[in-house]
Parts: structure tokens; sequence; C-alpha cells
């Protein structure tokens, strides 16, 4: 197509004024500028314009805008991703359209256990929302004050309560979306079962905003736990931690295993060196330590005496040397701080190279020391800053520079740091993104592990749903060139 | 494109015989007859042949082959399906492509709980080579001794153990699927998180065989209970059911409510009629009843006083007028076999007509309230048979002709019965199949229920990943004509 004059640009946008009044058509680089930079201040984007319309009307009626005028459109929620995935790129032909005025709880049915949000609420507003009707919503991340429901569902956000309630996919029944031509699917099931039909509902899910603009969502919300237990093992090795952790699903009784985190020594050491008001706990020197939540509809009594139960019973089979149970809340608050701080300490020391990778359970022992020990080889020196959520299967697999050595230098390898990692998580059937998507930042690496026909599956999808490329171009999968 | 010739069909069918071997190309009407005929009965197709791989290759290169001539394709599994997704239409056209032979189970992987299964292994054989590994896979369906799983994965089977499982879909990490023009796609990841790209697992999953051939698929395994407790509720309403299933959850400590079944007193009243052998347990006359299953890594003690605990707690508060508690193993199947005969009682009663449908919870009784009563102002006197999966909102609302009423006149009755029945799921936002899918048999009922803009955002689907319209043609979704 030709390409827009100025005149053309400026008749844009007075009709997106029209749609959502002039306040909310920003304009200008100091207005725009916190909507064009990503979380982590790596990369700046340039837009024709940021958008906030307040009702999924108004988001269909500027969808059909861009359609009219081929206007590509980056959709943003609270822009809090660190894949690239929701800021334009630096081209300025695009508009950034956000859905932080969308923020309405829309319904809560305690009958059905369903709670229908629009995509712009926090997801602290949504668990929030979940607590004042007695019921739990279990999304939980680092960002959870700042992120939106809407980008928790176009990537398919994990977190920490995975391993018991599954991915931000498995918490949806149903989603409206605005397509990419402009109109308004409304999928807001709140069905349990539903086989009619393809599954647009999970293709939209971890789309990241290339398929069409989810609106709003029906989501799932549980009983909320009466009482959760605490602890830290120690471990000789990540082999040991998958044997206690398949000890514990079978012999932990009716519990959940509500969280089940590896923490490497040196992770642990960094936290002290950079923390040292936190308090850890004396575990003598052992490579790993587990963090281990059960939660529980019984009382605090009943879940801590199982955990300590399943505990002892795992130091009598010398499944771990030691393990210390929090012996109240104030307790379990500073074991999950350790948890918590890793990414702040290992910031501190210094930036890092950082891996969201998963592996099938069973080869991450294998997969640790061969990776470690390759990247030993090229790199020597390089400190392996190892953590997350084993019990996914998914790792924080991050590299500090040597100690001493230059930063930047280091930094500098990261492209081909990333290759080893990557290959040796493809070498072990793994994904080289667990939580956090491919965005613009891994959708040209994914081209290397994906096989030319799921590539082209996922070419053919996009070239469907989006035949004019104009939702989030550029992200997840481009089309040929 | 041109009609294919005799000679064509024959060169074609001597290509097929040259893939899997002169005996897995079955052509007359004998040999043909039973992959040709639905599992209810109802309906016999025609085809060219019966083809039978024994790999993913073979798949592939019929596939390749099909596509080469345009001849549409029939995937079949166990051909036990009830919507007549697996039969080819009567053109004679197509070839039925049975799965039947890729049977074998590939893998278990006990450290990451899965197993890696061909999609024509039988559910019973999955079943079974899990409980021999110490595991569960917990799909389970009244056909788990015929149907594959190849079969449950397109149909996105439900059954029994969803209300603590999920459907089948649920239970599915990843999938090998030969894609509608022959191509291999390897995405047998067993991986519990992997945010790289478009969730082609779940479109694949519950298409019923249109958009590709399902060959293998990696499945979730979980631990085995360790025991089990059953019991049964008497019941004055729906209402008072869904008031007894939240009271469950939320007082029901730890053990996982695994079933949560309502049967009507007239579902009971025919099973005693046709069944007089089976014992059933004195609650007195109440219009409903519930069978209710806790399951648990504990004994069976603590699972039933767990049971006890909560139904004494219910009786005291009023929830239910009587309850039954399994005292043995014994009992516990008879409770069971109670609700596991009522599909046959009815049929002995005489054809009826079944509805699958799925309501939100929260509207489950007025549903049955206003069906009920359009119902008999329009087929007065006829017969409600109504039970099922509460828990998931799921119930098999069918109807019986009314007593000493021609049963023939009534069937003629069917597609107004279904309009009332469906029309009125519709209205409490419903679905109108929960469970088994849309085959040929609900096809064109759903463009009556579905908006325009889905069912054109399947038809985009389906042109994209079959563009030839040969996998499954007339199922699901059929193109603009």
């Amino acid at each position: 197509m030709n390409e827009l004059t100025e005149q053309d640009i400026e008749q844009f946008l007075l009709q997106c004024r029209q749609v959502v009044g002039e306040t909310f058509v920003l304009t200008g680089d100091d207005a725009m500028r916190s909507y064009l930079t990503d979380y982590r201040q790596r990369y700046t984007g340039s837009a024709l314009a940021i958008l906030k319309p307040a009702t999924t009307q108004q988001v269909a009626e500027l969808v059909t805008l861009c359609n009219h005028c081929q206007i590509a459109i980056v959709p943003q929620g609270g822009n809090t991703g660190l894949v690239l995935g929701s800021v334009p790129d630096q081209s300025g032909r695009a508009v950034v359209l956000s859905l932080l005025r969308l923020n309405q709880i829309r319904q809560t049915d305690l009958v059905n256990d369903t709670i229908t949000v629009e995509a712009g609420c926090l997801l602290q507003q949504v668990q929030q929302a979940a607590q004042a009707a007695d019921r739990l919503f279990p999304l939980s991340l680092a960002s959870e004050g700042s992120c939106t429901i809407g980008g928790n569902l176009s990537t398919n956000a994990g977190g920490t309560a995975v391993l018991h309630y599954g991915n931000t996919r498995a918490l949806c029944l149903g989603l409206e979306v605005v397509t990419a031509s402009g109109q308004i699917w409304d999928g807001l099931r709140g069905l349990r079962k539903d086989n009619t039909g393809y599954d647009l509902r999970d293709l939209y899910i971890g789309a990241e905003g290339t398929l069409g603009i989810i609106t709003a969502a029906v989501l799932k919300l549980f009983p909320r736990p009466a009482s959760y237990a605490t602890a830290l093992a120690a471990l000789p090795s990540v082999d040991a931690a998958l044997a206690l952790f398949h000890f514990i699903r079978s012999n932990g009784k009716d519990c959940a295993l509500s969280a089940f985190e590896l923490m490497s020594a040196y992770s642990l050491t960094l936290v002290q060196q950079h923390f040292p008001t936190i308090r850890q706990p004396q575990l003598g020197a052992h490579p790993y330590c587990v963090l281990i939540e059960f939660s529980s509809q019984e009382t605090a009594e009943v879940v801590t005496g199982a955990l300590e139960s399943v505990l002892h019973a795992a130091l009598q089979k010398q499944l771990i040397p030691d393990a210390l149970i929090a012996s109240n809340l104030t307790q379990s608050g500073e074991f999950w701080q350790i948890r918590e701080s890793i990414s702040e300490a290992q910031k501190a020391e210094g930036k890092n190279i950082k891996h969201d990778i998963s592996i099938p359970i069973s080869d991450i022992g294998h997969f640790i020391t061969q990776t470690d020990a390759l990247l030993e080889q090229q790199f020597p020196g390089c400190r392996m800053v190892t953590f997350g959520h084993i019990g996914d299967g998914n790792l924080h697999y991050n590299v500090s520079a040597p100690i001493n050595s230059s930063v930047d230098a280091f930094l500098r390898e990261q492209n081909a740091i990333n290759r080893v990692v990557y290959d040796s998580v493809a070498r072990f059937s793994g994904s080289i993104s667990a939580e956090h998507g491919l965005g613009a930042l891994k959708c040209d690496d994914i081209l290397r592990y994906k096989s030319p026909v799921e590539i082209q599956l996922m070419r053919s999808i996009k070239q469907a749903l989006d035949p004019n490329n104009l939702m989030n171009p550029g992200k997840v999968v481009k089309p040929l060139p």
C-alpha cells in the first residue's frame, strides 16, 4: 500500500479522538515515553500515538480505523513483559493501544466460581476481588501490582503457583476478543466443558496480541487455603531435589504441594552478601536447597504436621541431609524472602544474562551438569545463578560475569552464551521460553529451535487471523520476507 | 478439480497398498462395514477404502497421496463417537484412515510423570500402562475398552474424572500430528511450561480430525489415590445439590472431591424397573440424589471419616435430608452401578432423545425448571431423565416418550425437541455439546448458536490449516457454500 501522508495521519488521529475523546489519544514524546520503553529499560520504540479506549466497543472501533489506514497496533497492558512484546518498533508507524482503562470487574459468580474481568484490570486487583469474595485467584507474579490480566493471558504467564494451579491458560474459561479486523468475538463463557469447535480461547491466550486483542475474560476461582506450611531442605544435588519432589508427591498425604523452588548455594551466598539483614537458616554447606510449601484446608497444626512428617521420613531415608520447617508466619515469610531476593541480589552483583527455560523434569540434573560445563569451558569463571520452579521443570538459569572481570565485555558475549544455553535446551527437548513468551526478543531465536513445519503452521494461523499483519507485527512469528 | 476416473482410483489404491501393504487397504462392503457405521448404529456411510497404517510415517505418506488425488480423509480411532464424527458421508469418495495399528506405548517417564502413546492405543491400554507404573491416567469413560486415546484427544473427551483432573485437553502436554498436507509436526513435548508461540496443541485437540491427524501424544501421569470413599445424598432440589457441592468444596478438608453426580428420582426409578437386581439404598422419596466420591492419599478410614464428617455437618445444617456412606468397596461399587445403569435403563424403557449440555453451574437449577416446563407444555407427558456431572455443569438431559404413546411419533419430534432444549441452553449461555463434539450431527445446529464472528474465525482456521478441505470434511465447520 501507499505510505500515509501527514494529512492521512492527522485525519486518522482525529477519528481516534472522536472515538475515545481528546484526552485519551496521547502524542508527543513526553506523554508517550513510558509506553514506549520496555520494563527492563533496554529498548525504546516509537509510535504515532498512544490510544486509550475505555470500552470493548471503542477498542473495536479503533482497530477498524487502523485497518482502514493499515496502521499497525501494539496492544499493551501493564508493559511489564520481559521479551519486548508490548512496545513498538522504531519505525514510528504503529500505535500503542493501551488497555489500562478497561479495568472493570464485570461480574463475580460465587456459585459458578468465576470472575469476569476486563483486560486492563491489574492482576492484584483481580486477586483482591477474589479475596473479597472469600475465594482465591491463584496467579501470582513479582509484577502483580502493575501487570494486567490481559497481559497475563496474552503471555500465558506462569509465576509461583503453577505447580498446583497451572499457568494462566489453565485459569481461564472464556474470552472476549477484538479480532484483527475489528470485530468483537464474545467468547465469555463460564463453562467447565464445551466441545463445540476449535479452541479459539487457547489460541488467543499466549499469542502476545499478534492475533487480536483480549478485552475481557472469565477466570476460575478456587477455595482459599486455610493454612500453609513452609520448609527449607538442604540437598546434595539436583537429582536429589527431584527424588525429594517425588517422595513428597507420593507421601505428602492430601495437602497440596503448592511450591517446590530450587536455589543453588551460590544464589543464597549472593542474597547473603547483598541483603545481609535477611536471616538465612543454618542448614550447613550443601550445593542446593529447596523451598517447599504445603497448602491445606485444615488447620496450621495439621498442615505443619504433614510437612514435618514427610520431611522426617525423607531424613530417615537419607533423601535429604537436613531440613528446617518454618515455626511461624514470620519465619515462613523469611524463607520466601530469600527466594524472592535472588534476582535482586544478582542484579546488585552486576548485570547478568538471564534464561527462562524449561526441561522435562527427568533431565534437569543432566541439563545443568552439561550446560554448566559447556559454559565454563567457553566462558571460564562465569558464575551460574541457578534457581526456580523446579517442580514445573522451569529454571531461571542466569549467568553472571566472572569475578573481577569486565561486565561490559561479558555482556557482549550475550548472543554466544544464549546460543550455548539454548542449544543445550534443545538437545534436552526443552523450551527457550517457559514463562515469558517470544515477543520481539526471541522471535528470531525460535526459528533455530522449532521445525519448519511448526513455524509454517504458526505463519498460516497468523495469516488467517491477521491477514494484514497489523496486530503487534514483528512479535512471535514474522511473515516470510 | 476433475472427477477421478476408475483408473485414477485404482492407481491411488495401488500406491496406498505400496505404503501399508496389501492386507491393510480394505475394500468391499463386508471388510469395510464396521468402519462405516457409527457407534449408535444410526448411520452408515460409504468409502473408497479403509487404510490402516502402522506408523506415523505411513500416515504422512497416505495423506500426501490423498492430497495428490484430492481424496478426502476420515480419521478414525475406536469409532465410538456419538456425533457422527468418525464415519464418512455417503458420497463414497473418501477414505477412512484407521489409527488402530498405531498402538504402541512409546515411553513412560516416571520422573517427568509422563507417558508417550500412539493415537491408536485404547484408553484402557493407557490406563493399564499407567497402573503398571504405579501411576494414574485419570481419563475414564464408558467406552474405555474400545475408544482410542487419539479419538479422546480429537474430541477432548470428558468422562467421570473431569471434576478433579479436567478434560482430555488438561491431561496432554504434547502432540505429534500429520498435517493436512502430509507433513509431520513433532510437538511431542513433555513440558509443563512452554510459551514459545501459538498453542497448536490445543487447536488440534478437540478439532475432531478436521485440521490434521493426531498420531501420538505425551500425557500427564498422576499419583494413584490410595483410597476412595463414596456416598449417596438425598436432595430436595437441584439448587440444594449445588449448595451441598459448595459446602463440600469449602468443608471437605484436603481430600479430593473426585465425583459429584446428579441423578433424578425418575432416573433411579427406571434403574429399579429395568435392573431390579441392583440394590438401591433406602433414602426415602426425594426429587434428586447425588453420588459423591472423595479420593485420597490417606487410608480408607481417613477418607471415609472425612466424607462422614462433612455429610454429618451438612445434615446438621439441613442441607440434606439424608445420606448413606458406602461401608465397603462392594457397596461403593453398587452406588456407581446405579449411576452407570441409567443410560441402559432408559434405553430398555425405549428409544429416547439425548442431550449432552453444559450450563454455568449457578444457573443449572433455573435451566432445568424452565426447560422442563417448556417441554411439558409443547410435548405433554414427555419424561425427563436428568442426570450427570453436575459438578462440571454438565447434564445428560434426556427425554423419553410419554407413557403409552408411540415412540416413533415421539422420535419424529426430535428436531423440535432439540430446538427447545438448545434454545434454552443458549439463553443460559451454555453449550449444546459439553463432551461429545459437533461431528456431522451438530455441525449445522451450531450455526444457530455461535456468532457469525466465531464461525468465521473457525472457517479461517480450517481454511488456513486444511486449504483443500480434505480432512474429515462436513464435520465441525463447513466452508461457505
